[in-house]
């Protein structure tokens, strides 16, 4: 048993060093870019007609061979698989291409393309640059609740008020969530929304207009904050340095002086000695 | 009589600590967060239709539960109550839910949703957030002057040149206002509003580009002082500590150098003394 | 003739003294005010059509109070009066409610509201920040010169790939610099314009994608350099106050200590005359 | 042979001096400045009418005028002249001239026109302004590459399942990516493209709010990392000047303060010399 035990954690550390393996990692993002230019290539008539079948069967290859290295690594960290977040991504967006794929689920057909993120997560650069956008967010977490706050309260309102008179826009509390996301964006606002509202609800500018300064001044704030949150941190890292450097030069200066002068105490102490011998000279 | 003084005093530090005690702030919080999602619900016509009366029942219970919490805080801190600008604002979003609400009057039924708006007053990170919002105002106070200055100049203005051409984008003050705030966030300022005009005044463009422009300048400057305020105050800070630290440094460590010459001249003034004595000596 | 000149000059210093006496500025500020909310009623057909005749009334006898504070600050001041823009502002801005006011030319009736712009001139606050704005602008030439030159370069080009077939938006340079600032913009570009253009000419988007990035990452530097420049100095102001408190500090301190060790030196040097006094009277 | 190369040698430093002059570079702005007034003039259907020919024979000319400099320059630094990027650049905006300029093909009529970007090569203010815009393009580098990816896999997301239905907009991969372009930059992304999509595909949110939210997202980041890193490389260069400057007043400040410990040190010295002496002399 024992042996047994020792052969699987054997195996266990081979397959580890296995997946780490630059020459795997290598392999894997080239087939991630290779599959990338194949599902590409597959949303084009004419190479579907005539290699279609050929693009069906690399794909069923490539999602094998994600799938394999999935179960490697499983195997090789065992629950602690779960602990990198990246691990969890890879599984997501691959399983993803595990769905069933008929023909009239399009929307399930599409989301095989995700896989294609993986890119994100093969490439370090690219795992620095979203790493580095979720770190930006929980800076924004504050503002972000406030946002979607004062949104529901919005959608809740322009339901209630709008919603029987324009149930394309207003509808349902769903509706009226995306109506406003779209006012946020400022995209035919007026021509398009609060105009033909205006007709019905003369004074419905009263509901939009602070809305759209409500949001705006709010994503500005969150914007500055990002902003200032980088800034500091960026320019205090720079200017800590600098202050560290000044501070061990004071302190080596004022070292030199008290040096000097220390050295200058043990001459008049080694004087006073001499001067007191000399008294007990003259006394004798 | 000064016993019935003594009993309300007493009775109104009850009221105060009740109201102020943590399980009733947190009961609020609760009750604002439940009416909140019954008033999400109350828009989906297939829950108005079965729960409706429950629904409206709850409204009013809800509401009564506020009037009581606004009443008691009213009780316990008198007129002080209106020191505190969230207590203001509870009031306010309070009372538009007593409002009469009739079915011809959408509009109002809607504004009872406000009430929702409490998880911003109640919740301590949102006042935070809130709260920094309304501290960047006062820095903008001029350039918002100004931008309504020039708002109102060219909204008088175009009502006079294009008003009698597009009553319906420029017909009046407040329709021209209107209009304007629509071209100054771009939204088919050109497609919808400028084309049209120009096939009319061919010149048109002359007064709205130069608005463009304009606005969207002060709209940045606008934005540049709020984040250049932000981040000064931000770096102050750090920078400020930092320096102190270092003046503390300077001082500290000149003081140990100081305190060694000073042990220096106590030696030198002692010797001073012995060759005195030494010259009395040979004096003598 | 001399006594002629001196009674000129008193009188030019007494006029002088008159438009700059405070009360006569706030009068003057009190009239423009009242202007702005005349010239704003003026849009109301109601309103013009029961006191039209005032308000035409009262806007020959502002303008005429204009024009006597101008000509009183020409007499004081006489051509040192076209030294402050602000004089030169608002003698434009008087000039232009001077034009002919025919029922025909709606633009001209329009452009005599721009008086009630002396608000941003009269008011010292309001001129600190649009004196601010302009303050902007000189750091901002070479890049608008270069936005220039590639809206230059695009409208010419545009014109001669897409006039012929789009006259309304490209026909001449001028349609052409009109229809690239509403793309620059980003309003309707693209069902507006280049789907509409590239079905003619399906390569369209070679052109105008480029368009929208150079000139989008132009106007971003645009800001950023504006917003580096203005956080710069406020931070240097900050910064460099700090550090020549602590050369202060650095100074003084060493001083101190340079202070002490020079009284020691005293000392020192008092010993060796009082050894050597001593080395005299033994030598004796 | 020799003197054949010594000549040679001669010649192509007159050449090098000559395309160098003040004179030359000046009259070769001119020319740019004449040529690009003269293909503004060339838009007008008025002007082409009246001296259309004279406009074909000064473009041909000034283009002779531009080959002849090139090749000078080609002539004077051989090699070395691909070492300039502005050298490429004016060589591509010339060569775009020399295309063929046939009726039919107004794309190319109206690239010749880009000869006029040369403005940009040729001020040495417009240069630096220009390779401002370009350092800071590798910065930006890992997120452009980020975008890109998520660009790519939402095209070919969108064109799989929208493209059946939408085949305007999504029918392939680039009209795809032209879409999301359009949408990222939020034009009519609403109104224009997803409501008609939502209607045949009502769970379509799903996929183009989250897209306008991470491109929106990543290039603000883009946005305030280019802020951050010119922001901090202004700031650092004030910054370690004072820090310079500093260092050097502490150094300088207890150099004073050590040299006249040294001072002391050696009358101190002297001192115990005489001392020793006197010491000698009594023992004597």
């Amino acid at each position: 048993m024992e042996s047994g035990i020792e052969k699987s954690e054997t195996l266990r550390d081979t397959v580890r060093e296995f997946v780490e393996r630059k020459a795997v990692t290598n392999t894997i993002l080239g087939v991630i870019i290779f599959n990338a230019i194949t599902l590409g290539l597959s949303t084009s008539p004419s190479v579907q007609s005539s290699i279609g079948p050929a693009l069906v069967l690399i794909d069923k290859i490539v999602l094998g061979i994600f799938v394999a290295e999935l179960l490697l690594k499983f195997y090789a960290y065992r629950l602690s698989f779960f602990n990198n977040a990246w691990n969890i991504f890879d599984l997501v967006v691959v399983t993803l291409g595990l769905l069933p794929n008929r023909d009239g689920l399009s929307a399930l057909r599409g989301l095989r393309v995700i896989r294609a993120m993986r890119l994100l997560s093969v490439i370090p650069q690219m795992r620095a640059v979203v790493q580095a956008l979720l770190d930006a967010l929980p800076g924004m977490g504050a503002v972000i609740i406030m946002i979607s706050i004062v949104f529901y309260v919005f959608a809740v309102m322009a339901t209630l008020m709008y919603g029987p008179d324009f149930p394309e826009w207003f509808g349902s509390l769903g509706k009226s969530l995306y109506s406003l996301f779209q006012i946020m964006t400022l995209e035919s606002w007026s021509m398009g929304i609060v105009r033909p509202v205006m007709e019905v609800h003369p004074t419905a500018w009263i509901f939009f207009v602070p809305f759209i300064v409500i949001t705006a001044f709010s994503v500005l704030n969150l914007f500055i904050g990002l902003l200032v949150n980088t800034m500091q941190s960026a320019v205090e890292d720079e200017s800590v340095e600098e202050f560290s450097h000044l501070r061990e030069l004071v302190r080596s200066e004022t070292d030199i002086v008290d040096d000097r002068v220390k050295e200058l105490l043990v001459e008049v102490r080694a004087l006073r000695r001499e001067v007191a011998e000399l008294k007990g000279q003259t006394d004798g």
